[in-house]
């Protein structure tokens, strides 16, 4: 009587972070009483005057967008980082804070309010790419910034107050959390190893096959096997490249295609603006060698049963380990039906 | 120019997970156009025929509850861990599972359909206390049950489908993600000073003042100096207990009015039915000593700015660090004034 992964109950580990997920199939039935999402299926125009991201509009502090053509970067009116902080330490016993120095932008991915990064061509996505790349080795080369977070919150029910396609970038000088669990686990496989932690086990998920969503020259896209969020998918670059500082012309548009073809499928899963949170992690900037770094861009996304509703992540899972009802097995499978 | 922590941009370190929150004072004034919440200010009757949590209603199963009188505990319907559970490992290459096994089981505070925590009477929340006690004890004591996770999820926002005031008890066989941390924690700071780690902190609290919000005889209810959620707050046992199943009959009545007073302010922050999850934290039941362990209970509300307006933990928080405006000590003063 062995281990059934599709029906019993178990836990998966996450090789990168080093903690578990709780995984519950038989529970995918439960019936749904509870709060329902809005539907996100509103046409919205190409322009909108009162849309803060939009070419030739005024932002909250007065500033002017110019009238940018495809990718246009700013610092962010509300930064929750500031360059010029206090870098201090506070200690009083167990009282421990640190002033934090950073730069927070806001990317807007197109002049086109009405699109989203599933409805922008592979060509336009390049321009998204090339951006990052700028940005991430430009804050990166600051003596104050060691980690480089590039990040989109994408829907309303992922926090995004403005529907116009656009992404952030929090740039800070300390490592944030899930950063520092990345890198101590990558280090110490590369270590042992002498390659790198995520090209093993892309190598492993190549020969399965059971996970894949899609691949292309440079790229594959899969369902991690310790994927928390319903239909979470991994974007991970066949090469092993610690940022995506180095990345060449073909990579480029391997990744705009990996990322196009991605948010298109999700889109058409429940027939909605498939609202999610995607990130990339990659190597710090901290000045130090980082081989161990692979980089990978995620998407969390929150829907579960249908446009209306969403996984909560909240009692259990905020104070036990995260837990999902269907298998990565069986998101790999609806994910790919809508290829 | 020292670190102003209610005004520079800083992070806080949870001495309890070791992560850090990043704090960003500055940024409160932020104008939100996002999603907005419903209001939860709807009167309900004290009996609805049509809720699966009421006394003499049918659940989804065919069970028929009994008319109980005060609190009443099942199992859950659609339990995410079952005691029949295999056991086994899967392991392949860098895939690793393990069969979880475990009981869960839902807990209704009253019979009462149209109350909460907060307008139940403290010697009901009394009764509410005794039985987790109870379960604690019970569970725990399972051969196959090493840790036992109380919880509630309150308010749709907060994923619960039945307004009827409940809760949840999860039992299982793996310590979950967030008690490994806290365990090695404390079990670190006790071997090398030999009390407990928030015996401690709350000592310095006490002392300080600044982050208390109400005490009587046997608990603290305060705002951890990391706290994430904007008006999270924790209740401590004064006296070093690693968990719930030794309290005497006056810790209990101080328990139930610690909750009382909490959940009552909550609710007038804002003037609504304030969502949150709450949890108890306390020591494994895996049969070792676990000394270390000072038990716990916390709250995480969403709310941020209004009934309507959350916090949202999405790109920066989920792919970085947990991420606040307003600090610990701005919501003290709130939560304080609405005491
Ligand atoms: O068990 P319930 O109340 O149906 O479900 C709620 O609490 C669970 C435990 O935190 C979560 O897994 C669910 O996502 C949430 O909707
Ligand atoms: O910066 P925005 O888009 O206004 O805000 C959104 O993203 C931030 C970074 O993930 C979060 O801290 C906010 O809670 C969320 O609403």
């Amino acid at each position: 009587m062995n281990l059934n992964l599709s029906e019993h109950p178990h836990r998966r580990y996450n090789i990168l972070t080093r903690e578990w997920v709780l995984v519950s199939p038989h529970r995918a039935k439960r019936p749904w009483q509870g709060q329902e999402e809005e539907v996100n299926n509103e046409i919205r125009p190409k322009y909108d005057p009162s849309c803060y991201l939009c070419s030739g509009n005024k932002r909250a502090n007065g500033e002017i967008n110019p009238n940018y053509d495809d990718v246009f970067v700013f610092n962010n009116d509300f930064a929750a980082l500031q360059k010029s902080s206090k870098k201090d330490q506070f200690k009083d016993g167990l009282l421990l804070a640190e002033g934090e120095q950073g730069i927070c932008k806001v990317i807007c991915f197109s002049p086109d309010h009405s699109k989203s990064l599933a409805q922008m061509e592979v060509e336009e996505i390049e321009k998204v790419v090339k951006t990052w790349k700028k940005e991430y080795i430009d804050l990166g080369s600051l003596e104050f910034i060691n980690y480089v977070q590039i990040f989109e919150n994408k829907g309303a029910v992922m926090g995004c107050s403005n529907p116009h396609p656009h992404g952030q970038i929090w740039s800070q000088s300390n490592l944030p959390n899930e950063i520092v669990k990345k890198d101590s686990s990558q280090k110490d496989f590369f270590k042992k190893n002498n390659r790198s932690l995520l090209g093993s086990y892309l190598k492993q998920e190549i020969e399965k096959k059971e996970r894949i969503i899609y691949e292309n020259d440079a790229f594959v896209v899969l369902v991690p096997f310790w994927s928390v969020w319903p239909f979470e998918t991994m974007i991970i670059p066949k090469e092993h490249q610690k940022n995506i500082g180095t990345l060449n012309n073909d990579q480029e548009v391997g990744f705009a295609d990996a990322i196009s073809t991605i948010t298109k499928a999700y889109d058409q899963i429940f027939n909605c603006s498939f609202p999610y949170s995607s990130g990339i992690h990659q190597a710090p900037t901290n000045g130090e060698k980082n081989e161990h770094w692979h980089w990978h861009m995620s998407f969390y996304p929150p829907l579960l049963r249908s446009a209306t509703v969403k996984k909560f992540m909240v009692g259990y899972e905020m104070f036990g380990s995260p837990q999902r009802d269907i298998t990565a097995e069986q998101a790999v499978k609806i994910i790919k039906h809508h290829l």
